[in-house]
């Protein structure tokens, strides 16, 4: 029986974990985060029956908490880490959240001796090296679940890292991969919110157009595998077949390959190493896919994810300036503020004038990162 | 220091086992075996300077026995078990002889504890059941050098075979991937040595044209992973960049992909579980090769490769009469004694008049493929 602490129970990734733990008897879902859709958290409440839930809002932990007796119940940042805490028994922290606040939970889950299970792209991008650290300081494994590091994690298994000669990450190219930079100018929302491959939350959808979720996972890979960034490169493959490549130094490749489905990398880290049968899958046709292709990507045409790599280099809190300038440029573009472009200007805004601290405490990184949202919210509100 | 005792050092796969073993100090080429080439005999002897040396004819043995006088050298049958069994310390047999002649000195490395790296097909189409349950009891390892079975080992390294939902083997379809049945009528040999994507040996290039080398690579396979024939597919891909893939039972799918060099599998081969630099290749540019393409083998335009797997289910000297026939019947096409089609005609005749014996000795299996290529003999001569 593993022990299951979930956070981000109600958003895309979240659910997806739910539709495998309620397959299998052997999962114990202990303890959930939820988000504001507060319908579908009664929902999970009521099958799972968790210990422990953690709400955003107060209000709706006073109302839950009458609702649900028996379950005890936190709300905000504190929330968040007792349900990434919970318990005294061992198990699994799945981190499903979106965004920094996935942080400080994901780091005293490893305190407590967790196996982090990591679809939270923050966690590694502003804290990689503290958090890669503190895991190797504890003994805990961090498995992604992010199907190109779950690739990446798949073609690695019986082999050794000090062998990998190039990791590469494949890229759908997003909603807007066909259309030239002139072509941005006037897109809408809704144009950026159609992914040609995967179903995914509205900001990973936009992160995917603008290819910053391709830079982050750059840096996310960076750290969970600890590969220079001279070694990971980047290739546009238009069907998100192949999830990603390890090349070895005797020039041997080994790619990871599926249907475009998040529950098989979810499943693949809450079963490794071992695997179980996919209850939800098909088995993989290449006689009907017919052709997999590739293309180099265009910086010229993704200036983001050239961006991702110079930021990466930099280190210190420059990743994490990148990321919160483009968490508060796509919440601007989703609320209708600024144009697509905008995303673009404001995230390279936010790096030039940052200046860089080398060897960032987490206090650092938070208090940049909020000084870099609260900027941009002063500009453009 | 690894000692190396390899069959079939002039030929094509021999020759690459060398290109590998001449770049490194750890490995030591103990003994050899050669084919009729003795001039090139001659530059491995004094490039290597093994302790024993087997040659096919009497002749050639005291012939080279004069000109190298502190080499111990042997002929024949007998010669080549010698070289397999070669010296009291342990090592690995490299098998790379073609044809069945491979058997006897595979059989005498197992007994001796020996890993067998192998490249000789037959090794297994023929003596599948006794040499896997002989290397089982012996506790050795049987390592493949063929590049499709060493893509589905790299891609199993980390993995339970009992996870294996299906092995995909692929294929690129030959010298005649893009005839028609009627077109095959007036083929040539010249046409049919013109592999598309691989230089190999004459032999092979021509069971790569009629499919029976993927037919031979099906019950392989077979054996090698133990995994039952009706979860084994082959699949056309042209570019032979793709070697195989292994598909899990969660439906995730691992691939492993080099430009096409054996020197790839042959060196991973020596130095598994380990990889060392690649000093002939260079890296995938899969943005240079742009798309891979798959497309589904159609059995009525390679009826023998349908039979390969009509004949591995059929169990005893089924695969063994497959073989026989095929060796006969590529000898007679090399020879300008039957059409291109002719093959195909001669291996129908011979598996549907066979006689099968079901758990037969070593012996039994010599027999048989000694009267099917007499048969054959007397009947086309």
């Amino acid at each position: 029986m593993k022990n299951i602490y979930l956070l981000g129970a109600t958003g895309s990734i979240g659910m997806q974990v739910l539709d495998i733990l309620k397959l299998y008897k052997s999962f114990n879902l202990k303890s959930i985060s939820v988000g504001h859709n507060i319908k579908r958290a009664r929902e999970i409440i009521r099958e799972f029956e968790p210990e422990f839930v953690s709400v955003i809002k107060k209000e709706d932990c006073v109302t839950l908490q009458q609702e649900f007796p028996k379950i005890c119940f936190g709300y905000g940042e504190e929330g968040l880490i007792e349900a990434a805490t919970h318990s005294d028994e061992d198990g699994y922290l799945v981190n499903a959240v979106v965004g920094m606040v996935g942080l400080k939970p994901t780091i005293a889950a490893i305190n407590k001796g967790r196996t982090i299970l990591l679809a939270n792209k923050e966690t590694l991008v502003v804290g990689g090296e503290i958090i890669t650290k503190l895991a190797r300081e504890n003994n805990v494994d961090i498995i992604p679940i992010d199907s190109e590091h779950s690739a990446i994690f798949q073609a690695l298994q019986g082999n050794d890292y000090k062998e990998i000669s190039r990791l590469i990450i494949t890229a759908s190219g997003g909603s807007f991969r066909d259309k030239s930079r002139s072509d941005l100018e006037n897109v809408t929302l809704d144009d950026a919110l159609k992914h040609p491959n995967w179903e995914m939350g509205a900001k990973i959808t936009i992160d995917s157009s603008t290819m910053v979720n391709k830079g982050l996972e750059v840096i996310e890979a960076h750290f969970l595998f600890d590969v220079p960034y001279e070694r990971i490169e980047t290739i546009l493959h238009y069907e998100s077949i192949i999830h990603s490549l390890v090349e070895f130094n005797d020039y041997s490749t080994l790619a990871q390959m599926s249907y475009p489905d998040m529950r098989i990398p979810i499943q693949y880290a809450l079963t490794y190493p071992k695997r179980i049968d996919f209850a939800y899958g098909k088995p993989l046709k290449l006689e009907e896919i017919k052709t997999l292709s590739f293309k180099k990507i265009d910086y010229d045409r993704f200036p983001l994810l050239k961006l991702a790599y110079e930021v990466g280099k930099l280190r210190g809190v420059m990743p994490t300036v990148y990321n919160a300038s483009n968490e508060e440029a796509v919440n601007l573009f989703i609320k209708g503020k600024i144009n697509y472009l905008d995303i673009e200007k404001i995230i390279f805004e936010a790096v030039n004038n940052a200046n860089n601290i080398i060897n960032p405490t987490i206090d650092d990184i938070i208090k940049v990162a909020s000084n870099v949202r609260e900027d941009i919210r002063k500009k453009y509100r």
